[in-house]
């Protein structure tokens, strides 16, 4: 039987946070994964969705999964899709299974009128990466990426007056 | 008169599109703006906005802005806060406003429930690297940035189906 991939439903958050803490251990931040099955339904299904998620099945037995969403170029003008997790389960690497995630994921960019498909890889994941520059993805290696958490954060965000905003 | 920040409208539509264009000049790609007011006008305002934007004023005049937009984080489950552009222009420098615009995000992602905030700088940029690090970033280097573009991403999303996903 062939791959097949298709879109998550409500029914799939158990094997979605599955995958997340699948891919958390193989990217050796095995603690990392705080959310919860409550978060995914609220923040993926429903009308109000902030994020999309593909399964992958192989022979009827879930095999991997994509989560995705929309992020914005102000140099394009276009909203770019934004691949934030790729994962095949071991057991079924090696079928083409992430290169097919990857090729969906493509088509709904460019069908949802994305210039862009974006997404990052850990500079020690050498097969991944190979299989990205082989498809023709660059690399943008002169932009770091920062990031801001926790009591900075809320440092940083204290001095501000939200209720302004409101 | 002190700086002050607040939410763009429609009607600064014009000059946010000029701050695109300063800031693709001063991180050196300055042919790479094609979007146009229409496209942020569409992208930015009513019901369907993809992306915000804060427009930094000094003495009543624009002086810089901020445009953001929400991903969404796995492992934590929630939402996050990823800053696109900042900028202030050469003019206006050394009076905080770039801090305060950074201030006044890091506050609405705290508002919104966004653990983390999140952007990219040049690496040659080093004034800003300073800057974020002496404020508590962290910088992501073991991530790679990959992006395909153009006759690369129709080829790969030329071999799925994508009326399945209707």
């Amino acid at each position: 039987m062939p791959t097949r991939i298709r879109p998550a439903t409500q029914a799939d958050v158990p094997q979605i946070l599955a995958f997340i803490r699948a891919l958390a251990i193989y990217e050796r931040e095995p603690d990392a994964v705080k959310a919860t099955e409550a978060d995914l339904l609220r923040d993926g299904f429903g009308p109000d969705a902030i994020f999309y998620c593909l399964i992958a099945e192989q022979d009827g037995a879930p095999a991997g999964f994509a989560l995705y969403f929309f992020n914005y170029s102000t140099w394009l003008g276009r909203p770019g899709l934004y691949l934030e997790d790729l994962f095949v389960l071991p057991e079924f690497r090696g079928h083409g299974i992430g290169k097919a995630l990857l090729q969906r994921v493509a088509a709904i960019a460019v069908e949802r009128g994305c210039p862009r498909l974006q997404w990052e890889v850990l500079d020690w994941n050498t097969p991944a990466i190979d299989f990205y520059r082989a498809m023709g993805a660059d690399f943008l290696d002169e932009w770091r990426n920062v990031r801001i958490t926790g009591e900075a954060l809320q440092r940083l965000a204290g001095v501000a007056k939200v209720g302004e905003l409101s």
